[in-house]
């Protein structure tokens, strides 16, 4: 397992500001040189991780190493295998010995989370993903929310916090600030668990905003911490159907993106009850869903 | 199947300028109204495509609905399962009869495509996503490039095009300006295709950028066009191991993507011959990999 950012050699290439020497009109009078200027560049880490429970092999991600055993954990949770701490009896990255391969070579290893699920707990053939691609019909017809997503056993409806639109303004500027890893590579996506206070829970990167979410919802699983009542998830990126889903899942009662949201994420936040912002710029936003919450 | 975009009711907030009305310092002196209008919003269609091949569902995306065949068709390049049109007997978007289920809603119907292989032809157990969720280990220790992608018959090395950096530069406004979907919800994801000499061939759009450029590849595929040979492609986000892996399997020569590449990205590339360029911005732009085929 490498780190969460990797050196490559980069040519960096610049046009001259006049566009002279674009090469597809006219010469120039005087010719003006690209610059062309080879450095060392941070690029954001990615690699596979693989999610095995109980010794079989559930799934396969792409995402930057770091806080793998919450990945893992948090992956369980946004696909109901889960819900709380004590279904899981253990996680841990393979180090070559348990999986019988000893002859890994140290950069190999990490890249596999073995979990063990506790008596009693296993990964059903309703589980969502399992479900949606091994069932026999497909995903024929199967349009209608109730048909894709699991919603939560105590729906987000009861939790009345409130959010002041002041304070959800603030959230992009403080998410960036807390981001290590992006301010290096310009590559990350970010999440951020904040209370409505304001205060920051906790801040995941990763390549894939999916993984970044999971690793928070896992955070907060190994904490004992679910459902996050209470609590605003802000991601970098936009809000697609499987973002809300995780929120949801993870009984988060406000989920604010930066850019937009899909259809498909709006018609789960209203279905579960989530307060959904979108377009969090500058002084503004766009409240999808749950506009309730906030305090207007 | 709905269409691209699907119209939501949203609540737009805007604060004052100047802050006072945060709520959470002092009160003003002169309260100062958050403004909150009600209005529609458009925005970028989310929905299920499920992909059955010769009857069996293969796997589910969350996508844009519309060049759903070319989807399907490119997915299955992506996957190493076919290479050519000819490989591809029939697809079909699900009617609700073949299916035997033919007590679908209008709304429901075309979210699944139905694929049939030509004689002889079938989704190996070495396809590549199947491999990496189905394997004894998982892919515990599996992180040489090897052993989780394909590289193609014919390598892109002996792909000699060369392409102007002033033409590069070019093609981030041209994508956008082909973009229809992103202008009116800026919740889309692009991929465009252009030859050397800078003609777009094709745009698609979708919420993911894996199916804008799935898209792309599949549409090459239906119209004869692979190997992709003396083009570039451009995304509109960052560059994943994904999005190479889709390039180089196209035999597209080069990759620029206005954002960043991951470091697997940048490592596939070099690995497959890929020219992978990013941070493709105003007049400059980082050269991976592959810098040859920059005519500098």
């Amino acid at each position: 397992m490498a780190g969460r950012t990797a050196r490559r050699r980069v040519l960096r290439v610049t046009l001259p500001q006049d566009g002279t020497a674009d090469g597809t009109a006219g010469e120039p009078a005087v010719a003006v040189a690209i610059r062309a200027d080879a450095r060392a560049d941070l690029l954001a880490a990615e690699e596979p991780l693989g999610i095995r429970v109980d010794g079989t092999a559930l799934t396969m991600t792409m995402r930057t190493p770091g806080d793998d055993v919450e990945l893992a954990a948090g992956f369980l949770v946004s696909e109901a295998v889960v819900r709380s701490r004590e279904e899981i009896a253990e996680i841990k990255l393979c180090d070559g010995v348990t999986c019988g391969h000893g002859d890994h070579s140290e950069a190999e290893l990490g890249n596999i989370a073995d979990v063990r699920l506790a008596p009693g707990v296993t990964v059903t053939p309703g589980a969502r993903r399992n479900f949606m691609t091994t069932s026999a019909c497909g995903v024929c017809g199967k349009t209608s929310i109730e048909d894709i997503c699991v919603l939560p056993a105590s729906p987000l409806a009861a939790d009345q916090t409130r959010f002041a639109p002041a304070l959800l303004a603030s959230l992009p500027d403080r998410l960036r600030d807390a981001q290590k890893v992006f301010s290096s590579t310009g590559g990350l996506h970010a999440a951020g668990l904040f209370d409505a206070a304001g205060s920051l829970l906790a801040v995941r990167e990763d390549v894939g905003r999916h993984n970044a979410v999971d690793k928070i919802v896992g955070w907060a699983l190994l904490n004992d911490k679910l459902p996050l009542s209470g609590c605003a998830l802000l991601v970098s990126g936009r809000a697609s159907f499987e973002l809300v889903q995780k929120a949801v899942l993870a009984g988060i009662p406000l989920l604010a993106a930066v850019s937009a949201p899909s259809s498909l994420a709006a018609d789960l936040a209203a279905e579960a009850g989530l307060t959904l912002v979108g377009f969090l710029r500058g002084p503004s936003m766009n409240v999808y869903t749950g506009a309730e919450r906030l305090s207007l």
